[in-house]
């Protein structure tokens, strides 16, 4: 199936506990890691991070992921992420709503764009995840595919 | 586009932490906001807040609009809502399932309708939101023009 | 209207605050209920629940069903849902994104599909909940009920 729009952006993210400053940083926890299992379940961080052209984390952000995710598995690293992409450019205004599992272990991963507004009015589609660079905790960066196959 | 249905619809918020006693407060906070920025990143507000056909708090309710905010952005007043439309009324019965970045200095906001249940089976559109009245931390009033563009 | 598909499966749900040890226990949670109303407002509990084909809690799951749920009333249960169906066995791959109010005191509740990735590409519809079993807090069983009505 062809998508009636496409984008393939970068997600760059600076986790304060990962040891960034307040200046620096782009997300941080808001709740600790319950007892269960090994692998942050309940951790729940907050991220404003930029979403790039290339790989730069220093290239103009031509939109912000603002959202969340929130460790869920007790076995593996997985977790559920909630965002919004927001869009403020000469090429695109409005936002996309996303939602789904990071199974992070595995080489692509699939979320859900539930929905747009502005530009993407009602938009519906799928953002596909490459882990692109891990650098410990203090930084990864994700290849965002989205391809929107309802478009209005 | 010409919607399928529209609701217009006034929110009503009494936050705990905005000086409302328990028994008057419809919000409150699950969490306090992380160190990033200086404005409430982090911070998740829970809310049980009644939907009125005008603008008087005390107007029967003819929804709940029950979810969370949870502040997102470093350098702005930007929330991700995600909350249900609880219907029970003679007029509906069903639910509307949001979500979407709330840009508080924006005049008019996008939220997707991402599904319904009920009377609003498999529904999607968009709710758009207009601040209609602030009252420091204490109160604040939305008007939440909702058009579905896809009913069944 | 006839679901393009639909599965009929169990959800199994073990809080560590119920009563479970760390190894037991599939749900704990995240953040502590505010001090709105007597059912637990702004109780956020994440979960890593099988999913099984029949009642038995020990029956090899077909799916993990990972996300939170979040207590959003302040006069009845009522919680918000939001969480990924994890597909990963000979029959499916892929994941359903599902989110909706559970009304804890209705016979049936409603949840939107609102995405799928997968087997599950786009997919939509209603996933509806009955509770099954209840053994006070330390675990209940849910009949969830799948049914999709976009596929692709």
């Amino acid at each position: 199936m062809k998508p009636c729009k496409q984008l393939e952006l970068y997600y760059h993210d600076l986790l304060h506990e990962g040891g960034n400053d307040i200046a620096n940083a782009t997300s941080a926890a808001a709740t600790n890691a319950t007892k269960l299992g090994n692998f942050k379940l309940g951790k729940l961080i907050i991220f404003d991070d930029p979403m790039t052209n290339d790989r730069n984390l220093r290239s103009p952000p031509v939109a912000k992921a603002q959202g969340f995710y929130f460790y869920t598995m007790k076995t593996d690293y997985i977790a559920l992420f909630a965002y919004t992409l927001i869009f403020n450019s000469t090429d695109y205004r409005g936002t996309l709503n996303i939602m789904g599992a990071d199974l992070m272990n595995a080489e692509t991963r699939d979320f859900s764009v539930v929905g747009g507004t502005g530009d993407f009015f009602m938009a519906r589609g799928i953002a596909a995840i490459i882990t692109d660079y891990v650098l410990g905790l203090e930084y990864f960066r994700l290849k965002m595919n989205t391809k929107l196959y309802e478009c209005y």
